[in-house]
């Protein structure tokens, strides 16, 4: 697939945000938009009744071409607590038809006056592709494309920022771990420039970076008592045990050692450094487990925090950028 | 399995619609009844809020024996847009015991008192042997069983030549492909037939045309230069690959040169004739792309027209008949 | 797993039923509580509108780690008539990660305020290590756990025996079956005994049969003609056929004839004895079709009960103990 990943099919000729497929050349206003917004979903989630109309009678699927339980399920419960009615697909996709497979079953699934995609992929393009096939009032959000973005991830972490720390311009953060192959790190970086964070290093083996990181804005040190220093945020990245092949890395444990976020590396960072991560956590591969259930671990924050945020999302999406509409 | 298919089993002693399992030996009034209410669900689709509180508080149970991701979400959505609870079942068959499991299972889901069963399965008449065995006021869906029948495919067929043409008993019809394991095909020429269509044409190589094929009150053409002449409705068949092995059909390629609906094919109908397809689609092989995707083509109608369709049979059976419920 | 399975962790500090994991220790009052409250929700199942907003807003998820449609789906309709949102997760368990991947999974979970755990497993103690570490408000149930415990189906089974037969202490009843792999049976012996019934008897192969089986406060008796004499209430178990290896059951034909519920069996008991079974029934194995579809079988009575028994005990869960909350 050929497709442009970065460019105005986000938004509607009136300029209001029609898909959320990439933080990529956002502008600053529309992403603190969806976090205040977020914000109010929050309280919402500790109510007895967890449930508001603003989606009722609409119909959202849940397009998972690569399997992932976990964001499916943050997806299917953000929806339906906005009302609306949920379709799990859990989709094979036919590598030989080169995408054309993919339109045909997005195409089937609209005729169906279906209102709002979820899309997951192992590879990139793919909801871009899906987004620029789809007439105008269907939404798409990207849950997730090959090693490209999955920018809901990223809004959940800024959000998740912004509840502990203080504003983004001074704010010193780090991203460890597999850069190379992680689409979380690029909707980070990303989400982190455009709010404005002075600084931001990503910390892991020369063998995880990607060889022009710098064009992207950010430092890269290759240990963590240099890239940890004068640290706020520390974001963990998973690592995926199949890079574990000796070519890589070349061990677990020689990676934790030198990568891992025991006790002893947190006390590179700034005291009050806080410590993220995207989840599923491998513990004592790239963090303790002192680390992540310890006090400065905010992990099970950005978890309720992505249901808020993509609520938030979904009800942009759907048009309902007023707030007054859902208080 | 040896249960009758095509019996009164469908209908109460007051003669209502009670199951809905074949096409063969409805009343012609039966059927318009559901196409007349489909319609009133077609522009219900494009509303703000696609809800209904029909079948609220009903469950409604898809026992899916054979998969089909496509066919079971379009029954989800019709009828959680009847507000309806639905349950998905990816029941497995156990072909040892003889039929009797399926019977255990469905008794099993009647006692949690579900209120309708969609049912897919493998082999004829699997749904006509739940309904024999459900009592009273219980309600079944054929949504594909075997070779045998697949009437609510072929209702939204008829709703969506009704949409784009004149009366049936105008209309020249051509069916192409294989008809020989086409449960769909089966059920198309019974609803053409009752609805009072002059003439049906069946088209494809002999070796996929059943032998019998006159007694069902079409004429078989095995060329399509001869049988799209003259033709309003084109009914393309979906080719399953599998039959590619040599024996009842040569090639994909000689296929597609000799029954394929291309450009050219196309020319043999008449200029307004339309082209339909049950989908899922195999490009190149029964139907071009430019076919597919052209300004004759009302695939995408026929599937948005499957929710209407889906959500009338379903009112229908739960007694709804009066459309006044509904409006 | 080294988690204790029979303590307080059920109750919070004023006493409330928080969880429901294990009969074993429950007082009288808490099983009848629940028994009557169901009583009430069997006639909602009639109604036309099964739907109360009990637990509307609510988010349960059913976590089950080892597969049962059926378990799963009654569940799924007990939740969704209590208006629930119902999120479905088939997980799979990691065996070599030692219970830690499950308490992530699981804390994750909560952390998207999700209100309700129902939990399936091989393994014993699954339910309880994972309510053991939730905060208080989140409730858990313990759909079945290795051998250890299925208390929802016990009380269900309580249920059906008040529905059909006199008080408990006037009771006499027989666990017929692999009493040794049955968590069914263990948490059946538990609630008889905390209702009164006077007289419990397992029958079965030694084979099959806890050596230590009569501190449970049952009677073991070795063939049917004793054990079903004087008997009012027969509760069969289900014979996993991946037992037959020819070690602890010789073959299934001897197996039948020697312990299978055959109408020669049934005679030996009380001639208005009812017969039970949790499903899915092994026809021919455990017991005869006739019996299975006889008079005197309640089995689909049983699965009727499920529902109810299950909304009851969620609605004891979320706090709603008055009667009046949901009449």
């Amino acid at each position: 697939m050929n497709v442009r990943t970065d460019f105005p099919v986000q938004f509607d000729q009136n300029g209001n945000l029609r898909h959320f497929l990439t933080i990529k050349g956002l502008p600053a206003e529309t992403l603190t938009g969806i976090l205040d917004i977020a914000h109010s979903f929050i309280d919402f989630g500790k109510r007895e009744i967890k449930k508001i109309p603003l989606m009722r009678g609409k119909t959202v699927v849940n397009l998972f071409f690569e399997p992932s339980t976990r964001t499916r399920t943050t997806f299917e419960i953000a929806a339906k607590r906005l009302s609306a009615d949920v379709v799990n697909m859990n989709a094979e996709r036919m590598s030989t038809t080169k995408g054309e497979s993919i339109l045909d079953t997005v195409r089937t699934l609209e005729a169906m006056h279906t209102d709002m995609f979820v899309v997951r992929d192992r590879e990139s393009g793919a909801a871009h592709l899906i987004a620029s096939h789809l007439p105008e009032h269907v939404r798409v959000i990207n849950a997730g494309d090959g090693r490209h973005a999955h920018p809901t991830q990223a809004m959940l972490d800024m959000f998740t920022i912004r509840q502990h720390k203080a504003e983004f311009p001074s704010l010193r953060v780090a991203i460890v771990g597999d850069i190379l192959h992680s689409r979380v790190a690029r909707s980070q970086i990303h989400a982190l420039n455009i709010l404005g964070a002075p600084e931001i290093r990503v910390i892991g083996p020369r063998t995880l970076i990607p060889t022009d990181i710098e064009t992207m804005g950010v430092t890269y040190v290759n240990n963590m008592k240099n890239g940890l220093e004068d640290i706020d945020v520390i974001m963990m990245l998973r690592i995926q045990r199949e890079r574990m092949d000796g070519q890589l890395i070349p061990s677990e444990q020689e990676y934790f050692n030198r990568y891992g976020l025991t006790e002893e590396a947190l006390r590179f960072a700034r005291p009050d450094a806080i410590v993220m991560h995207p989840g599923p956590i491998n513990r004592g591969l790239e963090i303790a487990s002192s680390v992540a259930d310890g006090n400065r671990s905010v992990i099970l924050d950005q978890v309720t925090n992505g249901i808020a945020v993509r609520m938030s999302i979904m009800a942009h999406l759907m048009g309902g950028q007023e707030k007054s509409k859902w208080n």
